[in-house]
């Protein structure tokens, strides 16, 4: 059976809204939240733990809510209904789709992704040659660009993303929500220091390529199908000095178009899509 | 010298507001409106008929707005200074950044838009065989989506984007924003009815690839160096049967990745890579 909340200031509202809004309390709890049914199902599918599962009687007498609601019980996940006037004012969004859910970041460690890169292709093993790229967002501090990144090097099939200097929070509600599940499946780790992210990849023997709008390289002429880390920067402030000075190499896309430049999550995703097509598909 | 409205039931705030939120008026006019100082300065530098400009006198102080300024009085715009709380009542943002400009829509036709796609490889012309493909937006609802696939396509050198089948408007300020000068430069059609679309290709000889996500071939085994129609349809309803029906193909991006699928606008800008880098960037 569902618990029910009916008070503004119950403790569980409270804690909801925090992780909602606050960075600081994601990071000290390793929670985040998420919002809509489609989400949950991602979130259930990918075997991500949810702590706490809020929704709305509304929700609860849509028959396309039957699934997700059957799939929270059978998870053992604790759940509480809430009105819908309540659910709306410590969601992220206006419309939060009249379902919540508090879940336990499955993130990962600098050390893990890099490991998980370096050791993609040990040599003469040509069986895994095909895992894809680390992605390295650097300094893309909009949420729904970083999500877009996010969702797109899960679908095709980079090795991980690292967040770093100045990025936005992967884990914030906005970024879960742009990201369409792809939080819940590629491993994402946070590392805020640029230098230590280098030292990392340098350590590990990962070269850096860096995709710059006056890179050197045409993203064809670079040899994609070895493990490699894809530092994308912000549009407006380009990749950090760290990975300029560490680049093993620059790349641009080609623009015909007078345009100044593509977003910064459009540019990489051609990239990853590159790098996937020189791997075969 | 600008004139200068102090009045919210002044007439032309009132054009503004209606050009700003209903497509109609846009439609009867053939006028939209432009908000920000780089977006007015990608207007005149392409050549946009620039109607009449409002700005606020925090604007006009603001060092960096005295180019944009000097280029509408050069080319003789019409400019009206405009207190910041009533411009903000009119723009669509809700931080016009204190200028909004109201330029002359510079649509193409669909005959003109698959003439130029026809012509573009006559036989024997190796020379002009670098033209893009001609980029069907079908369907396409959200603004951003649309207004970031008509960025890409510009960028990406693309023949021109026509928007049908229930596609937003593309003159609609959202899409304008989003797609961060591209309207300025593409060739940019509408036509509601997709019947209509496929019998012009049809007759000038162009054949319709339409990207699906479990389309038959693969990106890299379609000949794109030949002129083409693109059909990008929406995430939720996938392209509209006139267009399966006529399709001489389907193409599909790989996803190694469990995520359902990619973004429209995304899957269409990875489309036009693939067009770019066969055509040799």
């Amino acid at each position: 059976m569902a618990e029910a909340i009916t008070s503004a200031r119950n403790p569980l509202l409270k804690r909801v809204r925090a992780l909602a809004t606050r960075r600081r309390d994601r990071e000290a709890e390793g929670c985040s939240i998420l919002e809509g049914v489609r989400l949950a199902e991602e979130a259930l599918r990918a075997g991500v733990t949810l702590e706490v599962a809020l929704y709305t009687d509304e929700l609860a007498a849509r028959r396309e809510a039957a699934g997700v609601l059957d799939g929270l019980a059978a998870a053992g996940v604790r759940r509480v209904r809430v009105p819908a006037d309540l659910l709306a004012r410590v969601a992220d969004t206006v419309t939060p789709q009249g379902l919540l859910a508090v879940f336990r970041i499955p993130g990962r460690t600098l050390e893990e992704l890099v490991a998980s890169v370096a050791l993609a292709a040990p040599p003469g093993d040509r069986a895994r040659r095909a895992a894809g790229p680390l992605v390295v967002a650097d300094g893309l501090q909009d949420p729904g660009n970083l999500g877009t990144l996010v969702r797109s090097a899960h679908a095709l099939g980079a090795a991980g993303l690292v967040a770093t200097g100045g990025a936005a929070d992967p884990w914030a509600p906005k970024v879960v929500r742009a990201a369409m599940g792809g939080l819940f499946r590629l491993p994402v780790a946070v590392e805020p220091d640029p230098e230590a992210v280098v030292a990392r990849l340098r350590q590990a023997g990962v070269p850096i390529v860096v995709a710059d709008a006056r890179g050197e390289r045409l993203p064809w002429e670079v040899d994609w199908r070895r493990p490699l880390a894809l530092v994308v920067g912000s549009e407006a402030r380009g990749p950090s000095p760290a990975f300029r000075r560490a680049a093993g190499g620059t790349v641009r896309i080609p623009m015909p178009g007078e345009a100044e430049s593509l977003n910064a999550a459009i540019a990489g995703t051609l990239l990853l899509y590159e790098a996937l097509r020189q791997r075969g598909g």
